[in-house]
């Protein structure tokens, strides 16, 4: 952490990428300065939430004015970490991993993701969306050679300790984890947990929420 | 919400899925009771922040006796809408989909299942993991048909919209999204928002923040 910046709360960083998205949606769409309240309307949030989180980086608005779109999406990609370079790679070329080398928007946020790993021989030599199936054999040298600092493991809960191990003894520092065990890592490795139904529980909350509140 | 409950952030909310699943895990292996401290080791939280969380739903604990892990597994299961029977479709039988069909996760929180609905006519029909394979002409009437009220949303974005209207419009109220794009629902809808790119971004954060601090 830079002294710049002050320790900000992983609940605020983990809104980060949805403002990240809208002002990247905003910038497409040519619009150049938004306020507050019209980004409140956009995302649905308060204005007032809006103002509190992004105060935290130093509050790019001016009272009046409004935000600078292109300004605001930079500095939080920066904070992000987006425009580090970063190398992926996908484990587990089953429909998970198919679906997740299919997924457009790993490589727009600066996630290049340069291969996936399988024990299938069938599909070992194979590409999907042009991203090559390799042999779970070349692993680690892979990993090495191109300096892979991000491993997203979509393989069976069975072999998540075995992979999880093998990736970060050749130098993988993130793990985006779908595999719906947790898993303990190293002090300077982290990881990030999908789980899916995790989801559908937060949602089937709020269904009964909503029915009881009619 | 009933009167004996008190309004519960969503931050909280948030949390309880990892609590159930870790109570869930400790009820597998027969472990009838838990402190706040075992539990903040396993789970890798604060005691205090535990205690924090299960407080806001009246306090299951008592001092130096721990939590009776049953007991406060069921209680989260009711807050969370477990309890109740949930019928669910997935929109979408592409690899997504396929994943999500496969997911064992679901079924097991008291999700079911009972259709995928999808355009391709050398897929509908077929089964995946047990789930038959439906024609979207088929949609509106299954949903009615099966009191369906969860619809999970595994196609494009240009679908999305399409979809979202016609499952609503058909009595769907909860909407699991993993297509890439906010969508607008009536009020009496609610809507989860699965944005793989977002947990990527969150992964970066870190990774970066880790960096400096070395």
């Amino acid at each position: 952490m830079s002294q710049n910046e002050r320790k900000i709360s992983l609940v605020v960083i983990r809104r980060l990428p949805r403002y990240y998205r809208y002002l990247g949606d905003l910038l497409a769409q040519n619009i150049r300065r938004i306020s507050s309240k019209d980004l409140s309307v956009r995302m649905n949030v308060t204005a007032s939430q809006i103002r509190q989180d992004l105060n935290c980086f130093g509050g790019f608005g001016q009272q009046g004015y409004g935000y600078n779109v292109e300004e605001l999406y930079e500095q939080i990609g920066i904070i992000l970490g987006l425009r580090d370079a970063h190398n992926a790679i996908i484990v587990g070329a089953g429909h998970l991993g198919h679906a997740l080398a299919n997924h457009g928007g790993f490589a727009k946020r600066g996630f290049r993701v340069n291969a996936l790993f399988d024990v299938d021989a069938g599909k070992i030599g194979s590409e999907i969306n042009g991203i090559p199936v390799r042999s779970m054999d070349d692993l680690e040298s892979f990993i090495r050679e191109t300096n892979t600092d991000i491993a997203i493991l979509a393989v069976t809960k069975a072999n998540t300790k075995e992979v999880t191990d093998r990736v970060i003894a050749a130098g993988v520092k993130g793990l985006l984890n779908f595999s719906y065990v947790d898993i303990d890592v190293p002090d300077d490795v982290v990881v990030e947990n999908v789980h899916l139904s995790d989801s559908l529980m937060t949602l089937s909350y709020q269904l009964r929420e909503k029915k009881q509140n009619q």
